[in-house]
């Protein structure tokens, strides 16, 4: 047995069931381990943007990591933007990146270049092998490494002469502990707090924003009056009826501020403090005023879930108690289409237990805030701010979950940043709707262009936020991918496009003009 | 002024013409500064790896560097693969990555990453600015050091604060020396070398790619009967009637190594000693064998145009001495399309002083055999084996030079990687001809398979190394970004489809199906 046979045989034996790949030469072995062990399903993408953002979407909704394979330093490079956002989503995922064999290195052969500090910026643990025995025991130390709490990338470098050279077999799965419950006195001391009937706001994050942290944040709300509400970009949450309906932390550092102003005690339930997403003349980077006092009830590391549950039996909540989100009685918006009558259609239309991967930056948020009162679903946002994380986390979502319809609210600025994974969506016949929020323009920018008080942009600065001359046509995009769809343009067209996309199974694209 | 228009003022004061970007938040006030300080032409990309392989191929033609504008260590990140080309192709580039404010970093908000060590594996320069203040001499000494012989890819890391910041005014402009001249002594012993009449090469990389390097060594062989060659992969080499037709040296190791043997001197001019492009087993990963001495003429960052003129002098060439390549009477081919048929069409069909952009791996090499008789052109090839290269490379190549056409031989698995940048052609209305070599596979991994002993390859190995189910449709891709196209499946068919592409000015792509 080879080193590469090693690898995919520790893997699967770890449990890792996928990966995700782009693969060159220097990966030629691992490509024929994955035929040579079974147990492991290979998805190719066009780019290493979709390898990586899929892995990154099949962590958030399988609970554990995927493999990716990608080629040296340039084919990892191009992953990189999307282990951010997983990076930031504390998503389990392991790399393996094929390097020059340990002897070619010192030729400094075109391919070769400093893979290692490509890869510390975005991962939590990074190992390079240096013997094909080597190799299953590291990624067995991956696999380990990437699911400790709170989740994360490791990066295993594997030089094609370790993976090609005889090793001794696959190496033992290695053990993870869950993550640390949070002890009793720090649960009480919580307690105490929000007892004292201060303004309290519950910041909830990580492992928080599923159903059972939700609910639980949802009995200590209504016995203790504090307010709950989502991290800005919760990496996975439940929405929906059935879950408290709670609103995100403001975007804006000024709202931020505000919002906290009014605020005695901020508890942090699997989240972290708040920061503003860009610095500004004059605005704080922390954004916690003087006046409020952090408490931390849970870190990201630890048991966030287990700290909420036993806070509310602190607090003597009943075990029904808390407002959970009723379903509302939603139609399809008429007339023109606008993020408004888009989020409104939507939401309507969702199907039960969806999966909703949400890169609609600013043509999103009426969706996010009906969303609510629709259907349950899972809910995969941006995390990172990497833009092009929508469609590849929606590949992945779809590949972890193949019984739940994956539908993908994308922005058209971000969604050409990734778009080849379209064509990975056509070819696992992946239940996977596309709806393009196309503004035609990075909106953002213009706002922030106006923020920053340039207020008659210039033509460098109109051509650099416009996305039009000429418009993209998503419609022949996808069909060049081999995914069917149409352009709607107007809210009762939008209705019937997604009618006909959820007809039946497999790809479709809608792209909803703004 | 502040000193983001400090920056721009700086850097049009140097010579610089054009920015290619994909901007954010934190890059606004650059934006604006390209308003208010005129003088540089600014190209949107709608992905990084459009930006920096435009740069690249900006630079090969206009001999120096762009600026290109990315957004913080993601942005920057899906630029890197790109930057490895033009690392690898001496390209002068010019990296202005924006980052958080300096008083912001130490918040780690979600887009903040570690850029510099993101920066340093494809960067000759880094330097990341602290004050305002520092902008414009900072971007001064980037532009030089990008410039250094034998060029290199110069990054400057500015914070928003220093942008926004109040800046004594632009900075002077930084002299650049050019490449050193090679010692007359180091040209008499070349000279000794070749006049003993033992077999000898001349392995020409670098300047001595250009007209007047190829003319000079077409003056040395012709005198003393040495062989020439060209480097595997040039940045760019002057090809077609009227230069010498060298052949490329060979790919493979194997070959390489054989090659070598039959050769007692190896006389490197601009080219570095050559190496194997992967490790295999039992290849060397150097290639030269013992028997074979090497000698430098010039290094990659010496002058090497001039090394070969003073050598052609020095023994006793002719000025019009060596053998060029005759204007053949190449006519289209017909029949079934296959590389030699699409090499063969293209070559006979090539307008004079085209630029020949060459990303088409596997089903190139005949067009590359056939063209030293074609129409005199410039051939831009992919240096660092990053994958992605080619349409970007083309996009930059036509903004340096609006007055030549510029094709670009495109393989579809490669194409995918950064098939953006065809919006780019259509927004800038670039004179871009794409012609995509259409196998509809990894072809080369299946070469590399076969060389693994991997004869029979399994259902993974074969996903992974086929671009089918569903087969990508190009031209609808194209026309999704406002390129007009056609398939072609024949011969004919495509040498009519060159002709409908040529016969107006603008981008245009010709899917050709082999």
């Amino acid at each position: 047995m080879n080193g590469a046979e090693a690898l995919i045989r520790t893997a699967v034996a770890s449990g890792v069931e996928v990966c995700f790949a782009n693969p060159g030469t220097t990966e030629m072995h691992l490509v024929a381990a994955l035929d040579a062990a079974p147990g492991m399903r290979a998805v190719l993408a066009l780019f290493e943007g979709v390898v990586t953002g899929a892995a990154d979407g099949y962590a958030r909704m399988a609970g554990k990591p995927a493999l990716t394979i990608t080629h040296l330093g340039p084919g990892f490079a191009n992953g990189i933007a999307n282990l951010h956002n997983a990076r930031r989503a504390n998503s389990p995922v392991v790399n393996v990146i094929g390097d020059q064999a340990t002897w070619h290195l010192a030729a400094d052969a075109p391919l070769t270049s400093d893979i290692e500090s490509l890869a510390k910026p975005v991962s939590v643990w990074v190992r390079k092998v240096k013997t094909a025995a080597e190799v299953g025991p590291g990624v067995a130390e991956a696999i380990a490494a990437s699911q400790r709490a709170p989740g994360g990338v490791a990066t295993l470098i594997v030089p094609s002469d370790c993976a090609w050279g005889e090793a001794p077999g696959p190496a033992k799965p290695v053990g993870v502990e869950g993550p640390a419950a949070v002890r009793g006195e720090s649960i009480e001391r919580v307690a105490r707090t929000l007892r004292s009937g201060e303004p309290a706001l519950i910041l909830l994050g990580g492992t928080a924003l599923s159903r059972r942290g939700l609910l639980a944040a949802a009995r200590i709300t209504a016995k203790s009056g504090a307010r709950a509400m989502l991290i800005t970009f919760p990496a996975r949450v439940e929405r929906g009826a059935g879950v408290p309906a709670y609103t995100k932390f403001p975007y804006f550092p000024e709202q931020g501020v505000e919002l906290l102003g009014s605020v005695r005690h901020l508890v942090l339930a699997g989240a972290i403090e708040p920061v503003a997403f860009f610095g500004y003349p004059n605005v704080p980077s922390r954004l916690t005023p003087a006046g409020c006092q952090i408490s931390v009830l849970a870190t990201p590391e630890q048991d966030a879930v287990g700290a909420l549950e036993a806070l509310a039996e602190a607090l003597g909540a009943g075990r029904n108690e808390g407002e959970l989100a009723a379903r509302a009685d939603l139609a399809p918006a008429t007339g023109k289409l606008t993020p408004e009558t888009l989020g409104r259609t939507l939401a309507a239309l969702l199907p039960e237990n969806a999966i909703v991967v949400d890169e609609s930056a600013t043509s999103g948020a009426q969706f996010f805030a009906l969303s609510s009162g629709a259907a349950p679903h899972s809910h995969l946002g941006l995390t990172g701010g990497a833009i092009g994380q929508g469609l590849p986390n929606a590949v992945g979502a779809a590949i972890a979950c193949p019984d739940r319809r994956v539908i993908s609210l994308q922005a058209d600025g971000s969604g050409m940043y990734t778009l080849q994974a379209l064509w990975t969506a056509a070819r696992e016949s992946l239940d996977l709707k596309t709806i393009v929020c196309a503004n035609r323009m990075y909106r953002i920018l213009k706002v922030e262009l106006a923020r920053a008080d340039i207020t008659h942009p210039g033509p460098a600065a109109r051509a650099l936020t416009d996305l039009g001359s000429p418009n993209l046509d998503w419609v022949s995009l996808a069909r060049g991918m081999g995914v069917p769809g149409e352009r709607a343009e107007t809210a009762e067209a939008l209705a019937a496009a997604i009618g006909r996309a959820f007809a039946e199974r497999g790809p479709y694209l809608v792209e909803a003009v703004l």
